[in-house]
């Protein structure tokens, strides 16, 4: 295995929950970087179907954190992304919808490029949570053909989140079940 | 940006669905290291609940690329990684199921993984598609609690399969929408 696969693998392991942000902002440059990530993600029949909102405004994250029971982390985070599926954008016709695999790849790869950034970043559930999505939905002037996802707040880590070990051999069957 | 970081946010951005692949195998090492990714992907309250069956046996390849329509690289793969959600891995009492959201981040880990050891792979849905997670489900022997996801052929790409770029600045909106 080369350094560059070694690399790449290691920041998959490295990945973890961050819910502990030391406070200081995150650059718009960043946030761009993690949303280039997240639009690189595959897309069933590479419909696309997806939209982002990025918060770096202390006000919208507090207003969001007051009402996400779950994701208190918002008041110490730099800034967030809300990841979204666009309902404008067309299915072919007679496909099923999968926009929220897709919003679960690129939510992914927004956490993965958080840690190769060296910031700190945790995947918070909105949908299918109605109270959620709506309360988001509120702050952030959503269309209603626009669905919200997840939301990821993301920050500098204070160090205190560290990544699980979560292999199991005996999750892996060969050749059959 | 530091040369890691670079190495990683490059890593995503050429991921690419590769469908064409050379028809040599895949080794159980690579497997793992590709199984190990896929399982360090986060999962909802930490849960856990996904199980993983990788296929080698050119003859169990075959019989289910036959039934999938969508999946006919399957023949020519050197393998591949079907993910499931186990049903007796228990939720939480009142907890909404999210399985299928860390069976797609478990997939895309995957596909991440393949790209940083210079294989091809492509994300294939099985869910939720009866006649597709039926026919996998009879071929590789599931017990009906454990649902497929996904399946991911993989092998030694040709390099006909190139990566897309997919950034759009208009899918992003900065603090609302």
């Amino acid at each position: 295995m080369n350094d560059k696969t070694s690399i790449i693998l290691e920041n998959i392991r490295n990945r973890k929950s961050v819910r502990n942000f030391t406070g200081e902002p995150v650059t718009k440059a960043c946030l761009l970087a993690l949303l280039k990530a997240g639009m690189a993600a595959p897309s069933a029949r590479n419909r696309q179907p997806l939209a982002f909102v990025a918060v770096t405004e202390r006000t919208i994250l507090d207003a969001m954190g007051e009402g996400l029971p779950h994701t208190k982390m918002l008041f110490k985070a730099g800034a967030a992304i809300v990841v979204c599926g666009d309902t404008t954008i067309g299915l072919q016709e007679g496909a099923i919808d999968l926009w929220y695999q897709d919003a679960a790849a690129a939510t992914e790869n927004i956490l993965l490029a958080a840690e190769a950034m060296r910031l700190g970043a945790v995947w918070s559930a909105l949908y299918p949570y109605p109270d959620r999505e709506n309360h988001v939905r509120k702050i952030l002037n959503l269309p209603s053909t626009v669905n919200p996802f997840s939301i990821i707040p993301t920050g500098h880590p204070t160090g205190q989140d560290q990544p699980r070990d979560k292999f199991k051999a005996e999750k892996i069957h060969w050749e059959g079940w």
